[in-house]
């Protein structure tokens, strides 16, 4: 064995003892589990129907890092069942189960409550007879619960919960559409494949996408994705369809890192200062760019509504201000549970008060008549001939960033639903110094922005 | 016969008045020309070869516009006789028939000198039998001259008058390669080709470029330019080779002005006041732009020969200050017997600090580690991921369009290599309010691009 290999070792051996679970947290764990099997098994006996409980998740598989407090359990109702009695009973059962429960909404209502401090859901879903025969995506879940617990071992499952942390500490872990990054089954699927934590970094880091892994032999459906995995029990899914190119660039950076130089703090990296408002107002003067923000209250939605349409807005927004002229530098999206904050940093914030405008060749003669005689005598400069064609110098409709972002014009911009009427009850747009601000809320998220590194946001 | 063709023959009528050479004009060119041609007899007389004389040019056909004081003699030698000798048979002939005379080169040396008040080209060629064996291109002209003199009657005579005039008047007359026109010699083919001044601008009106013509039915080659006519004595020329796309549109659009309303003021535009200092610099403030100026000493070279050498100035700086992120608006070239200058009008002249710089895909491993490692602890932005690359964000090298023109990194720029020497030698950059002072020298030419319209420069 080579120094560098149990160099790697020995770091996946001190990371491992930092995320698995001690046997105090397991027993509280195990406890809890046992107590809501029984509450829940009663709670069933009341229905007129059969269902089988189970548990799934991280927590069932035994792959879930210390600290974790997730209990999923899903209730499977016979496929024959009506809908609108399963989401009934998947209520009553959820209510039962935790009475100070709150309901939340997927593809069905269900129940999301504490016990013992640990977060518990309970989700109703049919017992379809395989995976191709889902009413609803949650029915998908207790397959990907019973394929990978058949195949996981101890050493495995060490490696699962190494590999998590180590795709937290670069900043693409979670399925969820802010992160777009790895999810827990998607994780569990490669360390399965790759045969281990070590296998799969040293083929990422060689990675040439598309990267295309089927577990079961049985994919028949073609994806655009960087990394396609297919789902081991749906041959048309593709289990890494949420994750981003960025984040498979990411991972794949540093799987180089970790082979080349296998060291803790890619698992656990130091956290950022918050920036200051007066290091922001630094920082962009130093740029010499020009960065406008609008700022306003956050929608009341939940965060994989959210995100899909604040990046909406601002593709939206960036689009529009290069179209008429102020190039883009970069761009940020900031919220936390009130606000939210679309930043434009702008390369070019001033354009003239002309713009061109090329009208058609000249020898088109209809097209060409209706343009010449629409601008003669009026008070553009021109029309003059350049090339083939006819050209105008007319006044531009604003002359900068900040005029456009401040104008009704803001709205004929593709936004996202909610973005657009959160925008209509008010927004702040801040300018020049006022940016700076910014800092007292989202100092952390500004000090990524103004010193970005591989690592994701 | 309807108002408006009466109106047009009317203005066609008027327009002639004004320009057709008066009886006491044709006498004395007449006399000149007879003089002339007794000076080269005689001169001739004393050589060892025979050679024919011939007078070519407009003057030779009667097209020449009132006003015009040019007489092209040119003197052709047997095709046997060597080249040393043609040329220097050729000054000998020039020096003895204008003693005041000097010499100027096109293909050969020639003597250009004035008699009477007239300015007179005495030009050596060599007699070939067809057009297609010529040595030299100036051994073409006695075709052509032939070849119209036979065809030329007294109506068209009068049209290429007028065509000419209208040209003239809308600034696409002269196939100097600073104007890239209509030659005297295009011209008078049109007017034969579609039978008169009338018929060519209605048939001008519709043109769908490329428009090709081959009066002798021989092209026997294939070209590109939007108006292509085969030279009835030679099937592989296109007499329109210089003429622009920018000219080709002017004429179409003014030929369906005319059609449209005959008036006069088309023949004999009224002269452009120059723009004084002052409203220069209101005109770049009311636009908003950042007007920058190149200027300095006109280097010593003929027209033909400064002008494609500005042009190609012009764009090679105008391409590398857009590279540079300096949006160009609309750029000028202005010369006169001492000066030049080039204008750049910028829409941006400004830029931040840095720029970004996008690397290569993340699974390139080989490029992608050089880079990484190459920007990796240095002092710009980055490397951070966007997509599935690296990029950074590092410091530009110019921040101003003038801190560009005022660097030797101008020289790097493709340049005409006698406006190169001319820059080496020095410049002035001149921006702000210092442009005004360009009004000075080029009032005109800035009136006419600071109120650009349909006509030529």
């Amino acid at each position: 064995m080579s120094d560098e290999d149990s160099e790697f070792d020995a770091v996946v051996a001190r990371v491992h003892e930092q995320v698995e679970p001690d046997e105090t947290e397991r027993q509280a764990m195990e406890a809890t589990v046992e107590k809501l099997r029984e509450r829940t098994v009663s709670a069933l006996s009341e229905l007129p129907v059969d269902a089988e409980l189970l548990q799934v998740g991280s927590t069932a598989r035994g792959t879930w890092l210390a600290g974790e407090r997730d209990i999923d359990f899903f209730v499977c109702f016979p496929p024959t069942l009506d809908t609108d009695d399963l989401r009934q009973y998947g209520l009553d059962i959820g209510h039962a189960v935790l009475p100070d429960g709150r309901e939340e909404f997927a593809e069905h209502p269900y129940v999301v409550g504490e016990l013992d401090g640990f977060d518990v859901d309970l989700v109703p879903c049919y017992a379809v007879d395989s995976a191709t025969e889902i009413k609803s995506s949650v029915d998908r879940t207790p397959f990907h619960t019973r394929y990978l617990r058949e195949r996981m071992t101890p050493a495995l499952t060490r490696d699962v919960r190494v590999c998590k942390q180590f795709m937290r500490g670069i900043g693409v872990y979670g399925s969820n559409l802010k992160t777009k990054g790895f999810s827990g089954y998607l994780t569990e699927l490669l360390i399965v494949e790759y045969g281990g934590f070590r296998p799969l970094v040293e083929a990422a880091a060689d990675w040439k996408p598309p990267v295309q892994l089927d577990p079961e032999s049985h994919g028949n459906a073609s994806f655009t994705d960087p990394l396609v995995v297919i789902d081991p029990t749906d041959p048309e899914r593709n289990v890494a369809a949420v994750l981003s190119r960025e984040n498979v660039a990411r991972f794949q950076h540093f799987a180089r890192e970790l082979v080349a130089a296998p060291r803790e703090e890619l698992f656990f990296p130091e956290e950022r200062d918050p920036l200051t408002p007066t290091a922001v107002r630094e920082e962009f003067t130093a740029r010499g760019t020009t960065p406008l923000a609008l700022r306003f209250e956050r929608p009341d939605i939940v965060e994989d509504q959210l995100w899909p349409q604040l990046e909406r807005s601002r593709e939206g927004v960036a689009d529009e201000l290069v179209r008429r002229g102020f190039d883009i530098f970069r761009t940020g999206v900031f919220a936390d549970d009130e606000e939210v904050t679309l930043l434009f940093e702008l390369a070019v914030a001033e354009r003239p008060r002309v713009e061109r405008h090329t009208g058609p060749p000249v020898h088109v003669r209809a097209h060409a008549k209706r343009f010449y005689e629409g601008y003669d005598d009026s008070d553009e400069y021109g029309p003059f001939i350049e090339d083939d064609r006819y050209v105008v110098e007319r006044e531009r409709e604003f002359t900068t960033a900040q005029a456009f972002l401040d104008s009704d014009a803001l709205f004929d911009v593709a936004l996202g639903v909610h973005i657009e009427s959160a925008l209509e009850d008010g927004y702040d747009l801040l300018g020049g110094d006022e940016v700076a601000t910014l800092a007292d809320r989202f100092g952390t998220a500004l000090a990524q922005y103004l010193s970005p590194t591989a690592r994701g946001p």
